[in-house]
């Protein structure tokens, strides 16, 4: 049978199992030009969030009855397929389920000898793309310069401040608790960390960015975009990777009250979006991978067992309950 | 004598007469390295508010028992000063007061044949300036694209959509009352109007801009940026010059909750103060010149005679009722 998840009703504020539909189908079969895979990893992201309304965006909103669409690794177990072989592993976006069919639209194959392959959904995945052109391109992070990171903690923020360490920066990381915080300086090197749950972030800062910030990698937004606003120097630059305190806002979301310290700075503020970098991951994926190696870069993974948990795992991230790129495991490679 | 209005206590909310001393000194006498400017016209910009209130900014604020700090062109009487001599038109700071002394330090010569005197204050002066480098280097117009402009009736916005008519765009102007409307569209040649006091901002914007909004270019900030914010394409540029409904607030300023849509858009917004060019103005200058000389652009100014009015000439700014470049004549040249 293929378990499925289903998006049953759009939420209003905070997704829970109310919204969702728990469905057991046949695995279904395929035709020529298609082909099966078995989901082994789904990614879940913040950015799911986002799919959930019914609202113009970058993608389109997630349709009530579909399969949630999530980023996956699976296996392929038939193909008719070009391309693609049985035993292949698959780095795609077929959703939270167990099986799928694909036409191979947007599927790539991965080696699982070159990394593990749950690390095709974070570091090496979606928020590992993110994280590096968000800060590169839109950050210019430049050595000696302070880079301040929100989510520090999570898929993206971890791989951010490790890749502005590597470019010679002063990085301060924001998360959730004392664990988070120890983990950014202990293990990937920050040199500092800022615990919003039980620190004054304006004060916190002010100590930890003795000389401004430069750039602000945001993926929380709210008050904390507000606090780091206070900070900013000359030209500093600030990348709108997210803003998870507001996604599951019934009110509106809370704008920058602060956003005049851009004109005061001569700063900017700029969004971006993964996609856009489509053609440049292999060399973004070439040099994480590079780094993993020669352990510039450490991962972290929050993996949990269970298809059947997806309503309240996906949740983890809205209550920062994740330590790591989050990750809900659905099955095992044949 | 010399009339001055100084600063008595800093302004919560808006400033009032009860916020000003008016004085009446003795004309001050000078010494070596110094020269007495007669002021002739002072400037009167939103920018002012800002440098009432004691905060870390841009520049300084007016200290508490000073002469208001303001924009001016002035006539040299007396001078002891190298390059200066009796006779002489010069712009700089003299501020709210009819006579000044001066070391010469900001300040510049003008003729009075090239432009009348007021325009230095104006489109050939900070606003002038600001609307130059903040459309062209900020907002990076390309022929084609739609320019939409708050504040459009003032100072820098009537200068913005024309340099950006001539730059190939769709102009747009948002701008308060009938008359400062019909005035964009007829006299500086914009594209469309939209009339904040009687119009839905947002719905209108939908008509006017059936493309989107590739650049927006911000005096006015709370409402209308959030407005804007809903229209804006991919890549789109949002110049934050100002936010005049803001800068009286007794409450927080109303950050903008649509900044999610820079995010989306993959867009930016970006702080500009105008000192950053001032290398550049005179290449700036000439092609402004130039441009009023060959009839492509239009000057509005809004004189009020006398130095006694200051107070609530200044408040004219925030209530809209402006129409082009706000001037405080209180002098008349020898």
């Amino acid at each position: 049978m293929n378990k499925q998840w289903k998006l049953k009703a759009r939420p209003v504020g905070e997704p829970t199992r109310e919204n969702w539909e728990f469905e057991e189908n046949d695995i279904p079969t395929i035709k020529a030009g298609e082909m099966l895979v078995k989901v082994l990893y789904v990614s879940l992201d913040p950015a799911m969030r986002g799919w959930l309304n019914d609202a113009k965006s970058y993608i389109e909103p997630v349709q009530i009855g579909a399969v949630m669409r999530a980023g996956t690794v699976g296996q392929v177990i038939d193909s008719q397929l070009d391309g693609f072989s049985k035993g292949d592993f698959v780095v795609g976006y077929d959703g939270v389920q167990q099986y799928s069919v694909s036409n191979g639209k947007g599927v790539h194959k991965v080696d699982p000898k070159l990394a593990p392959l749950s690390y095709y959904l974070g570091v090496l995945g979606m928020p590992g793309m993110t994280g590096y052109f968000g800060l590169i391109k839109s950050g210019e992070p430049k050595s000696g310069e302070t880079v301040v990171i929100s989510g520090a903690a999570g898929a993206v923020g971890g791989l951010v401040g490790q890749i502005a360490k590597i470019k010679g920066c002063r990085v301060v990381g924001i998360a959730g608790g004392k664990d988070k915080c120890q983990f950014l300086i202990d293990e990937l090197g920050f040199d500092a960390a800022i615990d919003y749950k039980n620190e004054n972030v304006k004060q916190a800062l002010k100590q930890a960015c003795p000389d401004g910030v430069d750039v602000f990698f945001d993926n929380v937004g709210g008050e904390i975009l507000d606090d780091v606003l206070t900070r900013i120097n000359f030209k500093a630059r600030i990348v709108i990777c997210g803003a998870i305190s507001q996604y599951n806002n019934t009110t509106p979301v809370k704008g920058p009250s602060n956003y005049l310290s851009l004109l005061v700075n001569r700063a900017r503020m700029e969004g971006i979006v993964v996609f856009d970098n489509i053609k440049e991951y292999p060399t973004a994926m070439q040099e994480i991978g590079g780094w993993i190696q020669s352990g510039q870069m450490k991962v972290k993974e929050h993996v949990v067992d269970g298809i059947e948990t997806f309503p309240e795992t996906l949740m983890m991230l809205f209550k920062g309950e994740n330590f790591g790129k989050l990750i809900l495991k659905v099955g095992d490679a044949e």
